[in-house]
């Protein structure tokens, strides 16, 4: 089984092509081959299918968590399906489309060769608050497919507890939150850092960048714009248009190669049988 | 630049196979290579360099840490070292000998296919303690070329506090200590945590199986015999002849592949001039 290691502002990716769909991809094996000491390690899975489809559209992302779990969409990580196709003629670019659970999404290749991926409408949803190492911080409920809670504050974002998870009011959010704290520091430039429900405090959320360009646009007033976002993991940009919102930034391949087949032969075996 | 990656009960490695000592391997970019999300990450880099003796002893082990700086030896690195060799026609089993910068070792690949490790003599130095987590344990200062403090303890080892470094005799051990806490579990068999100086709580620690090994033969007045030690990661077991100490344990390859041509020469671009 071939596979490439690539990332997107640090969050990072195994690529594993199976354009006849032939790869069973048990969610133990998923975990393990993210398993960063076992495995290869990886915030998560793209498997990158063929749809049958010619032509633009032509490929479908299984996009797996890193505990094998399926995931509908990924902002980083269809960057990142999108630069491997590229760079193996998989698919022509500037413009393609990528099949993925969410729907069929399109993405750009830029001239300085940045990544643009169309994330949909981010809907701004009304307020609450979030308590992040002993500090309360209000924020805007958006809406980015997945759901968000971005709070805009005046203090850099590096002094924030995010060790722990943040103490949401979970009778609005009774399936968590990502928890997004934010502060201007320019002219439509934030710096951010994210607590991703699930995962903890991560180098980089595409959908909370694009969350937090929406609130901050919000508290604005300027509903279209492109802000410029520092993660920890580096720099995305998200332009809001009124009616959906583009997320552009890095992807990067950082090796390719092949798994053992012996390792392969000993994950199969130490298998509980029926493991799906 | 080709690599493959692999561990031993859990403490991984990246090998770069070179034969005529032709890669520069500047620390900064040995640190972005063990990088999880940025490269392909490990615990550590293992350089394949030929010493241009012919048959066994003919290869040399560049050991680095995650950071990129050098170190004498890893036991857990040497026997995955060793099974590269042989899975790669480069050495012939069942005996092998690999340079380090702590001297030459003898390796062995056994009939199940665990590789030995000659790791030399651990000598028990006396006795000191440690706090973890607010509890205090007595336990053995061993030398198995770096310092050991090995605790023996009565409770399961899962309910020790190993978030924090432990608090040990400084004035004793100025350059610090790996501390290691260990419970008997049955005849001749530990089970072992470690809190390794520098790299905090980790999944295994060759020297430090030996050292637990030692410090337990010690308390029960055996200088030689076969311990099998449980680490988180996995099961070694130490051989202790009294005049030098043989670490078993699996060794894994996962996968094998080739470094991208454009990830390296950004890596090249972002190093400081002057960076070695």
């Amino acid at each position: 089984m071939r596979f490439a290691k690539g990332h997107g502002t640090g969050n990072d990716f195994l690529i594993l092509p199976d354009p006849d769909d032939a790869v069973a991809l048990p969610a133990g094996l998923a975990a393990r081959l993210c398993d960063r000491r076992f495995g290869l390690g990886a915030d998560g899975i793209l498997r990158v299918v063929r749809t049958g489809a010619a032509g633009p559209g032509g490929w479908f992302m299984d996009y797996r968590n890193a505990d094998g779990s399926l995931a509908e969409m990924c902002g980083n990580g269809i960057r990142v399906f999108a630069r491997y196709l590229l760079a193996h003629g998989l698919a022509e670019g500037p413009a393609l489309v990528v099949q993925t659970r969410a729907g069929a999404r399109q993405v750009w290749v830029d001239a300085d060769g940045a990544i643009t991926v169309d994330m949909g409408a981010a809907e701004v949803l009304g307020s609450s608050a979030a308590v992040l190492g002993g500090v309360q911080c209000r924020g805007l409920e958006v809406s980015v497919g997945n759901p968000h809670l971005a709070c805009l504050v005046d203090q850099p974002v590096a002094g924030f507890g995010l060790s722990a998870p943040p103490a949401i009011d979970h009778a609005r959010f009774p399936d968590g939150v990502n928890v997004e704290i934010m502060r201007v520091i320019g002219a439509r430039h934030l710096e951010m850092r994210v607590y991703e429900r699930g995962s903890g405090a991560t180098l980089s959320c595409g959908t909370g960048a694009v969350a937090a360009a929406a609130a901050a646009g919000a508290t604005a007033g300027a509903a279209a714009g492109t802000w410029v976002v520092d993660v920890p993991g580096g720099r995305l940009s998200v332009t809001l248009t009124g009616t959906t919102s583009l997320l552009t930034g890095p992807a990067v391949i950082v090796a390719e190669g092949e798994l053992s087949e012996a390792w392969l032969a000993d994950q199969a075996a130490a298998a509980p049988s029926g493991a799906s």
